[in-house]
């Protein structure tokens, strides 16, 4: 027996640990710990916290909001970013179904939440102009109802499973798989999420992965690095700063969003990757994924001033942060048949020296040369609204 | 003294119990146990449980749902319905205002909840399209603010009282005081509601008992047994099944649902039956209450796939489930007197083998008997929307 | 060191006292106690409540409900009202963002509640009829994340400070950092807001003070008493009893809110004030705040029947509590620069004798003496919609 596991939360067999704290002796991986707590007080009132330390890089789950990851630490490095809304916030203040459609914004601060399953995007709008999508849709504010931790001493991994359920009677029923891997000493983790239709008929889903980097990484003349196939700016805003769309400006109070639209090429192995490197080239944080998977990717530069939340957004996705019935005309809401599970994975990677960050550029660099890029210069019809 | 009681949660007096259990040596009813607890995790988390086992079945109750019944259990017959929404869920997950009006979807799995009390039925929009009553009211997401078990040696009951308000300053002050009853032993348990007007000014309320049951007792070929005075279907679609309303089909993915309004005939003493029995005749559940209180009566054939909610809905009301503007324009949105209080009955009996099945056949059938049928092949003007 | 402090909340350092008690001993001010605890059970389920005793003056603040004071005890004297919804209702059971725009009236029970910081009055809908901002705004629904006490031995005096962010990312980003302050044996509390705009850009407010007293203060024959410098009743049906705005009616079952608009007049420290006092002059309780810092003030007159809330209202404002929008038009939308903050204060006096009611009786009329009193008979457009 190399693996050991703890089950967190089973509601089905009313498990629910008030806190538990596994050190080396639990999980028999070097340098490792995992603490599960209920945090109290203010917006986070309710949430369940899980920390895995795995030696070197220290990462916070949040069980209560859809398996999110709020932030990561490397020694002194916060990764993530300083939302203005203090977060972690429990479902129950974040008001989704406030007519405006804006209501998920008052839970958004952590480092990558899941947007979707049912919808994603924009809020949606029917001819009366009554909310028929919220944006960014319901799962980063549903609570895991299973969440189990399994430490494997042989490879020195640490797997947190959670099960997450989004489901409306009469409507659609989708559960998200997610398990969250790390190493012992691994600058980085691992994500493989499976999406499964419930229901008896055809399912519909929307995903992105909304990975946010603010300060100390984001700064000034940080750069975004992607092997690019295709981009488009989302709108004209967007459109006017497109020949800088790879470098980050200082923040600027009152900055409008601007946000890129790309098909990114994969290496031989059919996995992309896509870089948010500081300005010295010190630095970085790196997400790379399947392409057959995760089609798309959103480059999103809020270079607002830093208390609004500077930050910078690198968004893998199935479909495009669009009003859901826009993605729908262009195809973008993929089917599910009934019973079917679709798999994503993606890999989160921290390089803390500049030798780590010039070998993913090069990498980058590697996939994108024997490419034709595409860049419009104008918003496309079918990719923006 | 023959009583005993015990005040689970009573707010006004800062009364509330973290978990307790009752055994036969406090409640003196040979063979029985309560159980309290606060369930964790999930979407239950936070919810109240109150489990009460007569000595032969088990029903679990929904303090923090507005004293709806969730489950009960005889031997390994699980009585109730598997909803692909995975209960007892807390209301501050139940997005009642969503402007859809369709959130209380995101709570349904009970085997019994109510539907109400300021209004139930599909949701009510204004002309500009904004919603006024969401879908089946407020009632089943309210927390009751007085819980107490009261156990009477000598008549070996047991009974549980929970009082819930329905209030809006300004608006409808409306008060339900629940008493769920049984007895040692009992295949079943007995419902009696007093809902008062709190109001120093009159008072309006819709009711409707959305009582639900699935596998293993639904399956093709079951049967709906009612004394039948007036029946319509609720529209063109369920008028096309309108010979078959007795007898359930089995589980179609992507079924629609179809729904039959009723008015039922009582017996000598006033009260009404209705069963549903399994293909076979060998176990059934059946629902008695006077017509003078809940004079209509709704079938509601769900035979979607398993996993979508496969389920039968036996409906006692004193509305239909149309739009509220739509009832009040059709005179059944009752109207209360200041400080008027009006009380529903129910007894809810289980038929766990063919003679108990074929007797309760026998009683309604012999309800019928004298009667001339209305039977409406197209729905009513009057009637459904 | 004369001063003591206990930090009760603190998110950032992950502190949260489940339930803590201070007596004599602890805050070393005669006759005093402070008891936090978590409320359990009804609506009230986790309101975190912090209950000060000053030794004469027993009050219960809220930091679950944007620092709201719930109600304050003199003897057997309950000072608040009396509304018909069971309070102190947790957020999660408030569904602020219902279409309709007035759930918080599901939360409306305290005898002080702030309305504001991004909104308040009365909803506001767009072109669509879809609704921009709810009844009264979010403030009182949302939790402090920090909440600490100090104890002033030498001063004699109790503090309660408590720090509550509104945040919208994207949006307005409001923080109200209230003290709450008491003295040994006073009659009564003074609290200091200040509110500071987080965001790197421009920010705006409004701010209103609900403060609501039932009976026994109120009674028909009750008076208000405030120096006039300009006064407009709300609408047509608060004109009708214009001339009789000094004096409290009995109940009556269906009566329909009346309010007035005023300007009042200070006294020379800037201060103004005002007064409810009971028919026979023998109790009262006052408001006092500097009319530079909230230049209206609004009383609401709801004379309904006792069970359905006969309250009335004393409301200190910065704005009127009309639709937003109009408020904007009319200049009355406070804007605040990058990191302002403004600060609003009050004193809250509860006046036991009919010695203590004519002192402050006779205050407020050397304030008015001087003045010459604009009333308008009829509503004025720039003041309500």
């Amino acid at each position: 027996m190399t693996k050991k596991s703890w089950t967190l939360i089973d509601t089905d067999r009313k498990v629910h640990h008030d806190a538990i704290s596994l050190g080396v002796n639990d999980t028999e991986i070097s340098g490792s710990a995992v603490h599960f707590r209920r945090l109290r007080g203010g917006l986070r009132d309710g949430v369940d916290s899980l920390e895995v330390d795995n030696g070197k890089l220290r990462t916070v789950l949040l069980p209560t909001r859809g398996m999110g990851v709020w932030k990561a630490w490397l020694d002194d490095w916060e990764i993530g970013w300083k939302s203005p809304v203090r977060g972690p916030v429990h479902p129950k203040f974040v008001p989704i179904g406030d007519p405006t459609g804006l209501g998920w914004l008052d839970g958004f601060d952590e480092l990558l939440c899941r947007c979707g399953l049912s919808s994603n995007g924009a809020p949606d709008f029917n001819q009366q102009g009554r909310l028929t999508w919220p944006l960014h849709g319901r799962i980063a504010n549903l609570p895991a109802h299973m969440l189990e931790v399994e430490c494997d001493r042989e490879e020195g991994q640490i797997a947190v499973r959670g099960v997450v359920d989004e489901c409306r009677f009469h409507f659609l029923k989708l559960r998200l798989t997610s398990t969250w891997l790390t190493r012992a000493g691994e600058l980085g983790f691992r994500i493989i999420d499976e999406v499964t239709n419930l229901s008896g008929t055809h399912g519909e889903m929307e995903l992105l992965y909304h990975i946010n980097l603010g300060e100390p990484l984001l700064e000034p003349g940080a750069r975004i690095i992607a092997p690019v196939r295709t981009m488009a700016p989302r709108d004209a805003h967007a459109a006017e700063s497109l020949e800088q769309w790879e470098t980050f400006p200082p923040p600027k109070p009152g900055f409008a969003e601007q946000v890129y639209l790309f098909q990114l090429q994969p290496g031989e192995d059919g996995r992309t990757h896509a870089l948010l490197r500081n300005a010295g080239g010190t630095r970085g944080v790196s997400v790379s994924f399947p392409v057959a998977q995760l089609p798309y990717f959103i480059v999103w530069k809020n270079a607002v001033a830093s208390q609004d939340g500077y930050v910078c957004g690198l968004e893998p996705a199935i479909n495009f942060p669009n009003p859901r019935s826009f993605e729908e005309r262009h195809g973008r809401v993929r089917k599910l048949l009934p019973g079917e599970t679709l798999r994503f994975e993606l890999q989160f990677e921290i390089h803390d020296d500049a030798a780590g960050v010039e070998r993913t550029e090069r990498a980058i660099y590697k996939m994108q040369q024997p490419l034709t890029t595409t860049l419009y210069r104008k918003p496309r019809a079918e990719w923006s609204s």
